[in-house]
């Protein structure tokens, strides 16, 4: 689903990876790493799709909202088996949303 | 693929959507429009990927040059169709990459 945002300016953080061939506690742990993220303070939303490559994308108040997400326990163990197991590359921006628009039908 | 992009910062336009069930002509325009972005100047790479929700996002040297792309003729066809034909909803979001980082095996 696409996420409703507030108004700009907030954070996101876009991130993109490849997969391994390694399946065990991936979708698990993906699903609970979204559960958890929303519960972070700053939380805005998040956007996720995977076919060739994963892109998920998600979206915060601020830098600061987005360093305690890292420092999150679970998340950082969640990270280090993504490194170990689940992803051959992956590529981590974080960016300040300065505008927005949207469509709807 | 994951875009080789350069230091930052740069920029990002995040384009999320969903889909009607209208096909006609949507692949094509969409192998069209990469392979012209491509040729813009400013032009850094981009990234997509398309389940429930497509997530394809672009990412350009600077403001102006997000401006001049979205000028191109052939993209504002492109762009006047989604509305009508392909896209149910999307949200466009503009995002300043100020840091970035990557893993690989």
């Amino acid at each position: 689903m696409i996420a409703q945002t507030p108004e700009p300016p907030y954070y996101a953080v876009i991130f993109t990876s490849e997969r391994t061939a390694l399946e065990e506690g991936y979708e698990e742990t993906a699903t609970r790493m979204v559960a958890l993220a929303k519960e972070q303070p700053g939380f805005l939303g998040v956007e996720s799709s995977r076919t060739e490559i994963g892109i998920t994308v998600s979206y915060w108040k601020d830098l600061e909202a987005i360093k305690h997400w890292k420092m999150n326990m679970e998340h950082s163990v969640a990270r280090a088996k993504g490194r170990t197991d689940w992803y051959s590359t992956f590529k981590v921006r974080i960016a300040k949303v300065e505008r927005d628009y949207e469509f709807e039908k």
